[in-house]
């Protein structure tokens, strides 16, 4: 599919077909577009889980007070994120590089992130964001929809995952075959209204 | 430019073609399609600068070390979010939607995030990421190569394009036209690393 179509027919599905799955090629597919999305220095840190269990489906659901997509998607992906990644084995992330390269490379990852938690965080959830941009948009042309969502108890969501310390949540995208149409959008600002020129 | 070329082939660049300017028109289909990524919501937080100003290159250039794509690229783009967007006149987020729908949604937004400002920064940096990955895709299918960049001084950038209270930076982008290929990816991981079925 054309990039533009994709980003124009991309829209937040809620209703979905339960008994239309994703074939395991398009779900190959989608994961490996979404490992060439950006990170910075490289670090890869997103860490996805795909939940596929109904039983662990149905306490999600309800820890997303109820949503019905939940259940009903064809996949369910929970966007995490090791906000450690930087000081685990960094090396790995840029093993292509020549020995100078990496000499400078990897003492500038540890001084960038080493004690500085908000910034960890902030890059989990930046990475994510484009991560899940990437996801959403090669759902979509290989004819799937999606859902972006943040609305559910990311503690409880976290239990259920065992999201291990030092891990954060970012969002879950649902997948599927749409089973109601999104409604026209909300009301979209112009373009002037969100962009300023050189300064605010 | 089908969708999965263009993420494939979308690489940071670093060096680019000083006298390779966008043209207007593929500078505002590029906007045009940032605006139809998804926000929660539809708060439409994000805020964008466009740095046109030689002398503002340079002051921003200096706050990031001395990186030359800042003065280089053709466009350098500041993805910035009104964290308190959420409570700037939400109905007209969903001015398309009936009574109904406003009377239940207007009220949920609020008490999703009223007081929670590490949720609001979150949402910043997830939407912003949204937004950047939308903007360097459609940049790709225009003929043009993108830089995510966060090495600045976050604080001098704020105070160069005045940054006002309660807004956040998340990153910026530089566009053009590509003077240097990206070297080969570092080192990209498997997805048996960063993919897990149901927990950690």
């Amino acid at each position: 599919m054309e990039l533009f179509t994709a980003i124009e027919q991309r829209r937040a599905i809620k209703h979905y077909d339960h008994n239309a799955p994703m074939s395991p090629n398009d779900f190959e597919r989608m994961m490996n577009a979404i490992l060439l999305s950006p990170t910075s220095y490289n670090i890869q840190h997103w860490r996805f889980i795909r939940v596929t269990d109904s039983n662990t489906r149905l306490k999600i659901k309800e820890a997303a007070w109820g949503q019905q997509q939940v259940e009903d998607a064809a996949e369910l992906i929970i966007l995490c994120a090791d906000s450690q990644a930087w000081s685990d084995q960094p090396q790995r992330y840029w093993a292509n590089a020549d020995a100078t390269t990496q000499s400078i490379l990897l003492p500038m990852i540890a001084s960038f992130y080493d004690g500085k938690p908000q910034l960890q965080r902030d890059e989990a959830m930046r990475s994510c964001g484009m991560a899940a941009q990437t996801l959403m948009l090669s759902a979509k042309a290989l004819g799937y929809d999606t859902c972006p969502m943040i609305g559910f108890d990311d503690e409880a969501v976290a239990d259920i995952i065992q999201l291990p310390k030092g891990h954060v949540i970012s969002m879950m995208i649902t997948i599927g075959k749409a089973a109601k149409a999104a409604n026209v959008r909300g009301g979209q600002l112009p373009l002037s209204k969100v962009l300023r020129e050189n300064t605010f």
